[in-house]
């Protein structure tokens, strides 16, 4: 089998890799449907993340159970069914409040750009749709896997309720699939940062109400503008660096929400500024898992097409343009079929 | 009228000031029935708020009104009123959400250790009794106008629920009455950190269940102990230190809430850590005018007797001895009578 390997910055190489194969007896096998690129992959394509040895890479996947465990109940050959990034008991005291990614078993899944995949944890982890989905909501199922669950983490964090005020700080997949989350919740106003036309158009579908494109003070400005000098009920992070960041407490309300998914780089929060500005705080990496029933029921639906944020798709063995693509922000984010 | 006036490093003195007035038409000037020394009052008092001018001391009061600006509608002289450290207007949006303390017309209340005071934005500010509490309550009443109002913000920022397991960390008068605000809402544990005998005794009669008295990686883990490897769904941070802020991080359980009301000193949070311990965070300045209301019912009707953190009382022209005896720790908490 072939698939994705990081072998250092830029340099991403398909090549062969052994066929994953059941190990433990929660194990599942899947032949995945369709794979992708996310936002977090680049950090260490470009070298922010060293990488100390060849990393086979990709961890968003829906696709066919080939094989399970022995152990395994909730799932069977022939399946279709998403899992996420973190592989979860999905029963301990974590679990059960909803913080999967937080399990006291997790396991991270890697290796997903490629055509199979081994699960650990499957009973707890993947999510088995009603039916085979047809060929044109695959994207979307691939979304829910992991950009679509943190866009929506990033609202529930963010305590996005009907008639709120949202900002989204961040144009990639996750910071698009976060207004499309906030709509879905009812916000009434989404101000979506974005200096990126095409991103812009996109966020304006997912339910957009304004574009800011200014950044730092210029941008706190406008969005006080905006929100009659309150500032936002609820902020969605959907970045990571410091500035993004400052970016989102700045313009939270006090008493308003900051939800953060962008895994953060270098951020250092200074107490006594959050304390003074009385911003709710709270993020973390997505427990998509809890949400994954329920985005399947939208998808299935077709009541939302988070799909839409795959602009590029390339067969697998294209991977490495897939990444160059994103790198050079000519993609919002890459399908790619095995 | 003489009052407390910080000029230095713990060189308190009680001298001569201008007797308060009526400046602005929304003021009020309070005879004060008790005042009282914070444990915030310590940080200029050590030095670690350098004292740029002669400062007069005290934002805790209650008291009789004697007179009012010609704007105020809501309270009149005779009555007996609470109001607390920050005076807002209670109608502007950052009010109504609940954060008076980020008012924007907020005022910053001085000089309360004294016979008398000037209150701005009283109607906003001051909230009355429905009658004049009989003596014994009055400690109770004062405990309101600060600490007690602090206490129940960490509990109310900490999302503190009926069942939930509770730590407490910081043993002053705030985090004694943080102990006393989880008990009312319903806390079925509550662990207070404390290494402090009389504070242990005072917190288990506010109804702390448990007493650690380790700190640092210990505490951590006696914690982790009491709640089975889970952490507490509720942490109160009632000191306002790294070392505190790291310890109530460190304790509070993925998906569980850090209510922080200690104002932070040299505190720098690191974002990834934050990020994936999956803690809500929510603190600042408590805005105890939210509160009031409930909180004067409940004392009285007798339901709370917060007043028990006064473990000193003295007269007004003692109050450079009553600095001495808090930051000697020989003292919870001092009440002022003028």
């Amino acid at each position: 089998m072939r698939g994705a390997v990081l072998h250092g910055p830029r340099d991403v190489r398909f090549e062969e890799r052994d066929a994953p194969k059941i190990i433990e007896p929660t194990d599942a096998v899947i032949r995945l449907s369709a794979t992708c690129i996310c936002g977090s992959d680049l950090w260490p394509y470009r070298g922010i993340n060293p990488t100390k040895e060849p990393m086979p890479m990709g961890h968003e996947y829906c696709g066919i159970v080939e094989e399970i465990g022995r152990e395994v109940t909730s799932i069977k050959p022939g399946q279709f069914v998403i899992g996420s990034f973190f592989a979860s008991d999905n029963t301990c005291p974590h679990c059960k409040a909803g913080y999967q990614t937080s399990c006291q078993h997790r396991q991270l899944v890697g290796g997903a750009q490629a055509p199979s995949l081994r699960v650990p944890l499957a009973d707890g982890t993947l999510v088995a749709t009603r039916e085979v989905p047809s060929a044109d909501l695959i994207p979307s199922m691939l979304a829910a896997s992991d950009v679509l669950g943190t866009g929506w983490f990033a609202a529930e964090a963010a305590n996005v309720k009907s008639g709120a005020n949202v900002v989204v700080v961040g144009d990639g997949a996750v910071g698009l699939l976060a207004v499309l989350s906030s709509k879905q919740m009812g916000a009434e106003r989404i101000i979506a940062m974005s200096r990126h036309e095409p991103r812009q158009k996109l966020a304006r579908e997912f339910g957009a109400t304004d574009i800011v494109t200014e950044r730092g003070e210029a941008g706190v400005a406008r969005i006080k503008e905006l929100t009659r000098g309150v500032g936002a009920d609820s902020v969605l992070e959907c970045v990571g660096t410091s500035e993004s960041m400052q970016q989102a407490i700045s313009v939270t309300r006090p008493g308003g929400y900051l939800g953060y998914v962008g895994v953060p780089h270098g951020v250092q929060l200074d107490g006594q500024d959050l304390f003074f500005r009385h911003v709710h705080l709270h993020g973390g990496p997505a427990p998509v898992r809890r949400f994954l029933p329920k985005l399947i029921e939208l998808i299935s639906t077709r009541k939302i097409d988070p799909g839409k944020v795959f602009d590029l798709t390339l067969p697998l063995e294209k991977v490495a343009e897939g990444y160059r693509a994103m790198d050079e922000r000519r993609a919002i984010k890459t399908l790619l079929r095995p």
